[in-house]
């Protein structure tokens, strides 16, 4: 019987800035923000309430090392400037785990010292990070779909969500998704419950995730369709005898995306905040997102930026739950299988990504 | 003519927690802060005042990468919490220049995370690093002596301050001494005037540095010692060759020990805190201390221990200043040169600490 691989609490995208970092890799994560900021400008401007602090402090959890962070806090920051006295100050906290590479972050924070300034806090977003009312505008893009822990029996034989064909929640069996779901209201719950106590009434929180058009699964977009080639990659590995067969099967991508109304139904739960606002957004085709950052869509190359996208924030979990020792075998192998199955990708959806505003009940 | 080295603010301890880590190599500086500590408990208990907030704010400036910062805040945070209602909750901001290695700092954290929040700070103390009214208590230990500059023409050969014969302010010339302490002046004025703007009214900054008795020159102390020696080895790296002149006569080491007749004038200048309290504290003769860390105080172990705390403090500036690849040849000529002059630091006087309290005005 492969045993119960808990993922653990605290994993971090890849540190550093070298071509391999989620500094380097995560284009695609800073195109669905912008996109996002859009609506959540407008939001703001319009849901945002307090009395006269001497400066206003938002936090971004699960920040990562950047640049993404820096380019949400700056939209944020000139919504509340417009809004707001010109000589009001802003304190900007950077929220990860303690793993998450702060170094990297502080050197690379591109906002006047004196002007706006800036604060690491490491620790998980799941409890209290900060004290009590003592944040404005609570903040979080692309994190929140990382569950805490494996869902129950994902990786047990003898229960019916046991997911033995995949790595992640595809969406093809009832009970799997059953099980993700239900650890992602905890962690949602948890969530909202730690910011309730730091964000004072009339505060927002703001955030994005990765989800699904209503009774759409996982599989059917680029991200399952990720996954899905990952997986494949990982089974081969087995078939050759370079991995066990247990390990892959108990190994879980520990990542949930949310149907829009599941969301809505979770948040309408919560008894602390009000939600002001959920939009779904289509993000762009890959072929779109390319053309955005200037990458000719030739096939090599989105098979190359491909794999250091989902290396970046994959490759920690890979190492720690099947070895070390494979990571760049896999991701040669993700690369070739990529190019392959390139003609597959144009019956995948875009990918839906949930923003949502709540407002702190006074 | 030697150019005029200015050292810039921002150079940094050594990272990480290896053998050469100040992590490892400031057990001096944690004798000292305990030893002011004593005091500083007693003045927090008698000096604090401000109105129920829901979280009381401290912030330590040129934290370092620990443990002392840790130590030292839990110090604080005891002498305030035996003030106040238990359930006060405490938010510790570690703040020093953007290149402290953060990491390090941030995995030893010895706080229960729920209880203490801990956030890091990178940036000057010299400038603003918080917003407006946000802090309740600021600390500072062992770090105010660093200048943010070198002194005026402690590097030209045709100022009178031409700190030609030493690498430090020994105390022999009265020039050198006054350029100094002008630059000491300007650093703390700068300190004070940030840390006004931070710190609420009734709130306290509390710091120690090292210092001199009145009338005693830097060179008659332990530290001046260690300081004489290195640059005794660096002038007979000069000697063979290995380094140029220029080079050893424009290094200074940007680091001031003040009288304390003379901090006390320095802070009676000011108008946006009250002096309450200040100690002049002799430290224990490096024997007491080895005795106190549990160092047997044969000679051998004191020149290498010696060693590595000095060059915790002074890998970086003489890399920066002197040459990289000189590094581990000076260090090997400080053990030896430290044994052959053991004899003589029986003559010196022990270290001067001044602590300091002071009260933000309404």
């Amino acid at each position: 019987m492969a045993s119960d691989t808990t993922i653990p609490v605290g994993y971090s995208m890849t540190g550093g800035d070298g071509p391999d970092s989620y500094y380097r890799n995560s284009i695609f994560q800073r195109a669905v923000m912008e996109d996002a900021m859009k609506m959540v400008n407008e939001g703001i401007q319009e849901t945002l309430e307090f009395i006269d602090p001497n400066s206003l402090s938002i936090a971004d959890f699960g920040c990562s090392v950047g640049p993404n962070t820096f380019i949400a806090m700056q939209h944020i920051i000139e919504a509340v400037g417009l809004k707001y006295d010109p000589s009001l100050e802003f304190q900007v906290f950077f929220n990860d785990h303690v793993n998450n590479d702060f170094n990297t972050l502080f050197r690379n924070i591109p906002f006047p010292p004196q002007v706006i300034f800036s604060a690491g806090v490491p620790g998980h977003f799941h409890t209290r990070v900060f004290p009590k009312a003592s944040l404005h505008i609570g903040y979080s893009s692309y994190a929140l779909q990382w569950l805490s822990r494996n869902p129950d029996g994902a990786a047990d034989p003898n229960s019916p969500a046991w997911n033995k064909d995949s790595i992640y929640c595809s969406g093809h069996s009832p009970q799997v998704v059953k099980a993700y779901s239900a650890q992602f209201q905890r962690d949602l719950e948890q969530f909202l419950n730690a910011r309730a106590q730091e964000i004072v009434g009339g505060g927002l929180l703001i955030f994005t995730v990765p989800g699904v058009p209503d009774g759409a699964l996982c599989s059917q977009n680029y991200h399952g369709f990720c996954y899905d080639i990952l997986g494949a990659c990982l089974l081969d590995m087995v078939k050759e005898g370079l991995v066990s067969q247990e390990k892959v099967e108990a190994f879980n991508i520990p990542m949930y995306y949310t149907p829009v109304k599941e969301l809505e139904s979770f948040l309408g739960k919560n008894g602390d905040f009000r939600l002001e606002r959920i939009y779904a957004i289509q993000s762009d085709t890959l072929e779109d997102l390319q053309r955005r950052i200037n990458i000719e869509p030739t096939i090599p190359i989105v098979a190359s930026s491909a794999t250091s996208a989902v290396r970046a924030f994959m490759e920690e979990a890979i190492k720690k739950h099947v070895g070390e020792e494979i990571v760049d075998s896999v991701f040669e192998r993700f690369t070739k299988k990529f190019s392959q199955n390139y003609c597959q990708l144009a019956e995948k959806q875009t990918l839906t990504n949930i923003s949502v505003i709540l407002k702190r009940k006074p």
